[in-house]
């Protein structure tokens, strides 16, 4: 028994990072290298059945570019970009995947495989990854920020991923920090994410073009129709006020959540990755700022703020390292 | 060696509460016994040397009243309200103890007893307390709020106090969570704790008494010059309107507050203690609401808010626990 049980656990991963914009398939082998990786678009708006089916080609195209058999699998690993129940394996709810409710993404892919199958929170798996084999190793208690999108959020606790009893813990993008603010579509009202994302940022630049505000954005808005937030951030680097006014509003609100973590967890470090953290030191610098100005001094003496190292390798990497060590 | 290091362990500790309010000192026994207590007002107005000298006396009287000679202590441990660096045994600031910055109390105290001291926050040897022998006996993952003249907060994960690296986590009393708000003592904006706490409660009687509102507490205002937080609490219990707005508005405040520990901790359980707790299910049945409302619906399932059961002896025994495990 003994035998065959290390045989497996040298066998590779294939994680899957299942988001709102893309899914991500990679072989990881045991030791956390990545010898395949493929990207295709998750088109979530065509709702849950489309999106399985299209992760599910995803995993045999994988499969069949490696010439690898399901049984020489270690495990499969699913990452995915929503609220999770770990023991029954379903994503409960998502933001960024629409009328996914109670879907059981676990099951439908170790039923069709054979093969034992892991599904946890997307910003769990870049956590673990960042933890591992990014701007984490070695540092014992951090929070992992992803600032895209949304906003989702990991612990690491003692050098372990805190999950929570239900494995559901981490949403820090769903921290009221504007109790008189806007309802979101979690159901809590005035939270991180409304103030802080791509989807805040962009929402501000339209909201402020409309009103008239001079920027060169204006001239995006009318070539495009819309405004991206790389776009914003092009601008802002390029010396556009307003793109500049945009990002530090949102950089302020990122540091009044960073100072609530800070108060809360005295972290060693906040990791900061995701599409908006693109924008570097123009987020990160204000960030900082604020949690210098506000948190208790003894807390933010201990904490590094950084940019996250792996870029959208982390969430294949953290799926993969937690089906390692979940089959230990 | 090993024989007198569990000697050692099954002496008593003398363990000391310093709140803004009372210094309460006990004796407790190595088995979590409580053989003797003792209660002083702290007087925290006075300053930090005229408290420092009130405590050590205090430290004076439980020794002569139960014959103890110091060297029959296993330790000395002290729970203080402030901000605590642990590594250093310094009281770094406190809200409810006015001038107090970096007052190194545990050198203080080891210094004149010859006994190893110990120095943790407030809020954490409640919540170790509550944890050991209170209302969260045999729960993994939960959070303490203590409710008084401000919040403090403790936070057990996997069976163990996470004090963070610094010693300084917990401090969920000072979370923003109106980012537009008045500026805390503490440095940050809208903190959790300017909305609900003893202080907030008695300041809104106080406006919407002086804005002409009929109340029964007018009686109160002018008889007493003041109202505190307990009057108000007998004011809704006989059904007065004001009374109950006011309870019910800050009971939504902790709602909001309890939606963010759950979001982020996903814990079992919510533990509710310190003075503005005695309003019990007036204060926490609407807080249960605006978490079932709006906190995600699987971690709203895995969590139960409850009543502390301890009441002020929780301090002194998690002190004890916090010793004799550290010695350990």
């Amino acid at each position: 028994m003994r035998s065959i049980k290390n045989l497996k656990q040298e066998l590779p991963v294939l994680a899957v990072d299942l988001g709102g914009t893309k899914i991500i398939t990679a072989i990881v082998s045991a030791n956390g290298q990545i010898v395949a990786k493929e990207r295709y678009l998750t088109l979530a708006d065509e709702g849950p059945q489309a999106v399985i089916n299209r992760l599910l080609s995803a995993v045999d195209n994988i499969l069949n570019l490696k010439n690898i058999d399901p049984s020489q699998l270690n495990s499969i690993s699913i990452a995915a970009a929503g609220g999770i129940d770990v023991a029954r394996g379903l994503v409960t709810l998502s933001a960024h995947l629409p009328d996914w409710h109670n879907v059981p993404l676990r099951d439908i892919v170790s039923d069709r495989y054979g093969v034992s199958t892991f599904l946890l929170n997307d910003a769990s798996a870049t956590t673990l990854g960042e933890h591992r084999f990014g701007a984490g190793r070695g540092v014992n208690n951090l929070i992992l920020l992803t600032v895209g999108t949304g906003i989702g959020g990991g612990i690491i606790i003692d050098g372990r991923l805190y999950n929570g009893p239900s494995g559901s813990a981490g949403e820090i993008g769903h921290m009221t920090i504007d109790v008189n603010g806007p309802r979101c579509v979690c159901g809590n009202i005035g939270c991180l994410e409304l103030l802080v994302s791509g989807t805040s940022i962009e929402r501000e630049a339209r909201r402020r073009i409309a009103q008239g505000e001079m920027s060169s954005l204006v001239e995006v808005a009318g070539r495009m129709g819309d405004i991206t937030a790389e776009e914003i951030g092009v601008a802002a680097r390029g010396g556009d006020s307003l793109a500049l006014d945009i990002i530090a509003e949102a950089a302020t609100y990122l540091g009044v959540g960073m100072t609530n973590l800070v108060n809360i967890f005295n972290p060693e470090m906040i990791i900061v990755g995701g599409g908006v953290a693109e924008l570097g030191e123009l987020l990160l610098d204000p960030a900082r700022q604020v949690v210098r100005e506000r948190a208790f001094p003894v807390s933010t003496r201990a904490v590094r703020i950084v940019p996250a190292e792996l870029g959208d390798e982390a969430g294949v990497l953290g799926a993969a390292v937690f089906a390692l060590e979940s089959r230990n």
